[in-house]
């Protein structure tokens, strides 16, 4: 069992800094994310793409921001559980809660700060018989190892940059890659666009369009798919595989913890804007997946939203304690791991 | 008459960034700020000093953040009206707003914005008699132009950076200077505390501690000032000076915004956490000046205000518009100089 004081789930941008303002008030933080790093969306989604709205920065790069978080969250020693999605939340007779993720992994905190931005991202899925079946025996909808398609023959679906991406890397690794998208024209980065075309005229990989996968067959793994090519012919064709890649994009669901009994409106959780606490006490939402009159899903809004969600979540841990806030520039960062940032003191001294 | 979109009263990070925001919105904005530089605090007081609390800035100094932010508003191309206290404000018929400064430069705008920090910094003066006789007239409480003293008799008094730093800056401009503190000990940097008793100990400045200028002389501008040394003794010496610069620090004072008919609780003024206006519809409040219940006195806590007045100042001055955020890594941004800043696009290609 993880025990910690704030408990946040997901760790995108608004969750890593609450870990900051947290880390100011001597509360520790462990986060829970579906992904398999931290950074949300800008880690994996876009992040080599510029933002210009965050305050200070006339520009910066979504990975970046999520790396300058990393460092200045770095003295409070967060916890991680990544790769696993928070389930299940059960509140305790002492009013403490427990959120267990689908892999069993069990969390113990007096104070769950969700931090869920859009949701987790679920890949949108082909509307095709047994894919179920085949899922995690042949077919995956995001790489996490490419070594797994080592000397594979690999069909992959979609036309955007995942599917020209992953198209690339995996013509040196798998033993045959296809590419199958539905028109011929792909949306994505023009030097991947252009690679594709290189790799395809030297027959490293194989292109199949305009066309569509439209059945899967095997026994208890993967073994061909069926295309079809959108013409009038419709004319079909079996290719053996050992792998089915759908690369059609990543769709946000609010998933399970649209059923932990929070009032939910558009498909965001209600907050009061004096803390950001939800109809639940002990449970607060921050950034992109609350909601209020006049809530802009900005990620300096989520950095606000996290301050302040911090320092009612200390008068619960704390009920007795007063916190009297002191600006870094006075008081410096006291980090966990015994490091200490403060700005150069002044010195009082005789002249003589 | 300056005419603009959005009037904001002070040019601190907050007041810049809402250049930022409003500027997202197509909305222009012209600062006011008594001050005679933006970036309020962060310049006048701590530039030098890091800050830790920015979010995505493991370490910031304060005159970097302004820097930064000067040059993210840039295309947005802000007016200024600097060195300048906004002193009255007139509504007039058509709800829009004539707003006035101490030196009677007129403002006309639909919307203002108090972005006003802890109030403007005010000079704290001696208890001296005569005081305001010679005020500009050989008494300052701020040197903007060092020049001014060239070749002159310059007494300073106080015992903090700034009376250390004006010490020496001035010991190489005025023909002779004069330190008074009532203390033997000062406190600063340790480098100007070391470098004041090195100027002292070559001659090149005159220091008299632990003393006190009890009274000020001269017809029409100052001509001399008494010393009184703090002992048993007491003993007492006139000196004759051209200036006298009291420097003993500023102290915020919400100043004539205080008359302006707006709710003040605790030295601050009441917003609705909804868009952060004030009791008087059209004039916002954002920033430290403002207060609501949970308030936190930060700079990121200002930048998200910021960013939800501008959401409200728009629908204000277009009633009729309906505005569809977009965010800047998808519609980057247009500048009113004719730049634009974008993501690189994705391209639409086909694959031959």
């Amino acid at each position: 069992m993880i025990k910690t004081d704030i408990l946040i789930i997901g760790a995108g941008p608004t969750g890593l800094f609450a870990v900051f303002e947290a880390g100011l008030l001597k509360l520790k933080c462990h986060l829970i994310d579906a992904l398999p790093q931290a950074g949300g969306q800008c880690s994996e989604i876009y992040p080599k793409k510029p933002i210009y709205d965050i305050p200070g920065f006339p520009e910066v790069l979504a990975g970046d921001l999520v790396d300058n978080l990393m460092e200045q969250i770095k003295s409070f020693q967060p916890g991680f559980t990544l790769g696993e999605r928070a389930e299940t939340i059960k509140k305790l007779d002492d009013g403490t809660f427990i959120v267990t993720t689908n892999k069993g992994t069990e969390h113990h905190a007096p104070v769950v700060a969700i931090a869920g931005g859009l949701g987790s991202f679920e890949p949108r899925k082909p509307l095709l018989d047994n894919l179920k079946k085949f899922e995690d025996n042949g077919i995956a909808y995001m790489i996490k190892d490419p070594e797994v398609y080592r000397d594979k023959k690999v069909v992959i679906a979609g036309g955007g940059d995942s599917a020209l991406d992953w198209s690339i890397f995996l013509a040196d690794v798998a033993s045959q890659v296809t590419l199958v998208h539905r028109r011929n024209e792909f949306r994505g980065a023009l030097d991947s666009v252009e690679k594709v075309q290189e790799l395809k005229n030297q027959g490293k990989l194989n292109l199949i369009t305009p066309a569509e996968i439209i059945a899967l067959n095997g026994d208890d793994t993967l073994e061909s798919v069926l295309i079809r090519k959108i013409s009038d012919a419709k004319e079909e064709q079996v290719l053996e595989v050992d792998n089915f890649i759908p690369l059609f994009g990543l769709s946000p669901k609010l998933g399970p913890i649209g059923d932990w009994g929070l009032e939910i409106e558009k498909n965001a959780i209600k907050v009061d804007t004096f803390d950001y606490q939800t109809n639940i006490p002990g449970i607060y939402a921050i950034g992109d997946v609350n909601t209020y009159p006049g809530k802009l899903k900005l990620i300096l809004c989520g950095f606000h939203e996290a301050t302040l969600m911090c320092q009612s979540a200390f008068q619960k841990i704390h009920p007795d304690k007063k916190y009297v806030m002191k600006y870094t520039t006075v008081g410096g960062v006291n980090g966990f791991d015994g490091t200490k940032k403060e700005a150069p003191k002044a010195v009082v001294k005789k002249i003589e």
